[in-house]
């Protein structure tokens, strides 16, 4: 089997014979070997996957041009298979320009929501096009992508495939004038290898929980199974308004490290320090340049491109001792307690419900903002069960990775018993209750690529402890009242079942009338009554 | 402060200016803002990442060019700080020629690992060139590099950067003749910001480990606090023999998804389908690809060239079909039971060890080896801990996101109470035990890039159960057999207590003299032993 083997890898080599095998490894070669690590370790959740970056893409272009979203997803079975399925996502949003469409969709590491700082869905710039190569892998099919901009200009048509070698799009057909009659919008289709089954992490399930997180979506979804026009599901907006816009914002002095500092001098306009400083950061007005540079014994004055290594020292340390505002939160879009209740109470059916959402805060220099719902008791829900989170990060639901996330911590590391909740030691607290939890931020410290987890800031875990916290009160409350009632309910049931024998027993001892009887009966119940409300 | 906003990104933005800001991400700046991915999440991590990098590559080269490794780690803070750190790890391995020095150091995924199925420490070209680029990041100060390839040759002398834009790198300093005494070697110097912290989950604790899975390895470590030489810590190598050579092999066809049959169609230099099969795949003999053919109903002298879309898909089906070998295993390159004994016999004081290497076998046509050994008992381990795990992956420990590893999953899943150890549901069983776990295999799937745990693979977690069982079972004996010895001293000491008394009665009762007494007393015993025996 001698010529199976590279030749190349022998013991006892020279580091020549090494250097002959050292070579570049595309990224998207790399992501292909390790396709796990964007969430394409097996059908059920490549086809999840698939959906959720073609869905979140939609929704950002939507709300990037501020149309509210009309989003359709059809899922089908391909002819005469169970295990591929072709995965097709209409948005109307604003469309690409044609030449964006093949680097976009058939390129990994592309995009515009990489390098600004403000809440979106995507920030990679990875995960549609790795959901295209992910179909190209398993089924050989390119992606297919119908777009337009505007109803003056007619739509473009492309199937696109990857060259993972070069991890460059390789247009496989363009035209113009392709069938596709909407005003502006756009529309993928992937055929990949899948697995579709219904419950929990399913399609379904994340198309629900977007739904509830995005009340301004309106979402049509035709599911495998779906025969007719009337399987379809439908999820109408519950309101017009679109999500207050995130804007984009500066790096704050807080979150800045010595490499990202020389880079932002480098590539800055600005000609002095001092303008260098309030032109690049945000919240650095000229007082606090100046200061920086007092700390830093800087020059404000002195030439941005004459700044020594030991300057730069200087400036980097006293951009984290300077005190400065927090960073402006303008950049984020969070989704507010009125809509969070509405979602819930549309979606989960439950006795009571809350909804807190906190003043926006900061983690290494990137804002965020914590919200929470909950909805509790009713029949829909187990008792005993541990409690279902729903989590989502800049309102798309993550539904893998549960126990590693942020969220999950927050969630076991708060004392539930403090509102009446049986929990077991470092578990989920037991009862009938849905956990809704929204994590918004400029920049999402994900787990990784497959974006299912959010990492273990404190600052994070602290917020959302917070605002669980306030949840858990009112519910506490609600829950005490609850029981004060079943109690108030169980002594009347008392009252009203023993007065009449009373009464029966009154009347054959004193020998009452009918009248009598009932009036006393009558009587003992008043009495009875506002003793047990003393 | 509209200034500071970038104007490009606004509501009710067109395609057109959309478009303006789509533009490409590298791979170092990616991985520069996603740090956390990598293991360089916080200061302790990211000292112990630094440090694994560079052992882990200076164990492959060496074993790579048949040297015994010998491997010297220097960690010292910067001058006048305690957050800054220079990483200093020098090897005895083969060198690194001049021009490839650049591109190892100074580069995200480049390499001569990932495109090999074999086993190897590294595999993914990231991680030396990622811990450089923190160092850049946190410190500013450029990695140093000196190598040499002979003694007849002058070493090399580098200072490289990394163009995070650009992913390349960029020499700032290169001369030849530097004083770099060796006869062939390479020495890497990273400074960067880290905390410094024994204990687990710290360089000493990660060090400790290699020299345990790595027993031909003599590493010398010289902490930040060593002040003197003899301060140093020296483990020495317990064999000469190097590790059995690791063979590169071809892909298996049973992992063959249809997107890299394509690729390896592109890029075979066979003519006809047959010799293609027979070429590139292991364990594909003329007999087995005529049946792959026959299968697929393709001519098996078809030209390559000339195959389309619906042959190829009947091909990549008729690969997954076909009766053919499990892949050859000599790409694995196992420790021995004999050496994880040895192993943990040194590090690890305990009154019982065992140990088990398991047979090769097969994940996703990935061939896989699992070794598991056991340190039970003494005075150095609580009884009423938890376990401890040492999890390996090619020879390296794993620190990191323990709950998160197959290996867990496979020792929680395990019963352990059948081996007389206490066990809480749904986790790690208490003990005074030690638990090493190495999972050996061409191509280890992390959970991500900083390799800290290994996905949840079926077959994976089977096999380690499968070994966990076989150690438990010897431990369980020697459990049982203390634990009978502990009972048997129990009741001689029961014995030896009250027969001297019931002698002194039946003296008294029965007028013994001295010496029958006596004669009754050893009687009496022998009968007892004798009815406990049975």
């Amino acid at each position: 089997m001698a010529s199976k083997r590279r030749t190349t890898a022998r013991r006892g080599e020279s580091a020549q014979q090494m250097a002959e095998r050292q070579r570049e490894i595309s990224v998207s070669e790399f992501f292909t070997k390790n396709r796990h690590l964007l969430g394409f370790d097996n059908p059920k959740k490549a086809l999840l996957t698939a959906v959720k970056e073609a869905v979140d893409n939609a929704l950002d272009a939507c709300e990037e041009a501020g149309i509210a979203p009309d989003v359709e997803v059809t899922l089908k079975a391909v002819k005469g298979t169970d295990d591929r399925f072709t995965v097709t996502v209409r948005d109307n949003g604003p469309g690409i320009v044609a030449r964006q469409v093949p680097h976009v969709f058939g390129r990994l590491l592309y995009g515009s929501k990489f390098h600004r700082l403000r809440q979106s869905r995507g920030q990679q710039g990875i995960g549609i096009s790795a959901a295209g190569m992910y179909g190209q892998l398993t089924t050989g099919k390119p992606i297919r992508v119908w777009t337009r901009t505007s109803r003056r200009k007619p739509p473009d048509y492309f199937e696109l495939r990857i060259d993972t070698k070069r991890n460059r799009p390789e247009v496989l057909h363009h035209k113009q004038h392709e069938e596709f009659d909407v005003a502006h919008g756009t529309q993928l289709e992937i055929t990949l290898e899948g697995r579709y089954q219904r419950g929990r992490q399913s399609v379904d399930d994340f198309l629900l929980q977007c739904a509830v997180a995005n009340p301004h979506l309106r979402l049509v979804y035709d599911p495998p199974d779906a025969a007719t026009e009337e399987q379809k599901i439908v999820y109408e907006r519950a309101t017009t308004e679109l999500p207050i816009e995130a804007k984009e914002i500066a790096p704050h002095p807080y979150g800045v490290e010595l490499g990202m500092l020389l880079e932002m001098m480098k590539a800055s306009a600005a000609q002095r320090v001092s303008s260098f400083l309030q032109a690049e950061f945000s919240r650095v007005s000229k007082r606090v340049a100046d200061e920086i540079c007092r700390l830093a014994e800087v020059d404000p004055k002195a030439k941005l491109r004459s700044v020594k290594a030991a300057e730069l020292e200087r400036l980097h340390r006293a951009l984290s001792k300077v005190k400065v505002m927090a960073p402006p939160t303008d950049c984020l879009s969070p989704i507010g307690e009125e809509l969070i209740l509405d979602g819930l109470q549309k979606e989960v059916e439950a006795d009571f419900y809350a909804a807190k959402t906190r003043a926006p805060t900061v983690y290494r220099g990137n804002p965020f903002q914590i919200e929470v719902g909950v909805a509790y008791g009713g029949e829909s829900m187990g008792a005993e069960d541990p409690v279902r989170l729903m989590r989502f990060a800049n309102r798309v639901p993550l539904l893998y990775q549960q126990s590693a996330c942020a969220v999950f911590k927050a969630a076991v590391g708060t004392d539930w018993r403090k509102y009446q909740l049986t929990q077991p030691r470092g578990a989920l607290p037991l009862g009938p209750m849905i956990v809704f939890i929204h994590v918004a931020s400029a920049w999402v410290p994900f787990t990784s690529e497959s974006k299912e987890a959010i990492a273990h800031y404190p600052e994070i875990i602290k917020e959302i402890k917070l605002a669980l916290q306030e949840c858990g009160r009112e519910m506490s409350h609600h829950i005490s009242r609850k029981k004060r009632q079943a109690v108030e309910a169980k002594k009347r049931s008392y009252i009203d079942s023993f007065i009449p024998h009373i009464g029966d027993a009154l009347r054959d001892i004193l020998a009452l009338s009918e009248k009598d009887r009932e009036k006393a009966v009558s009587n003992l119940r008043d009495v009875l009554e506002k003793s047990r409300k003393m």
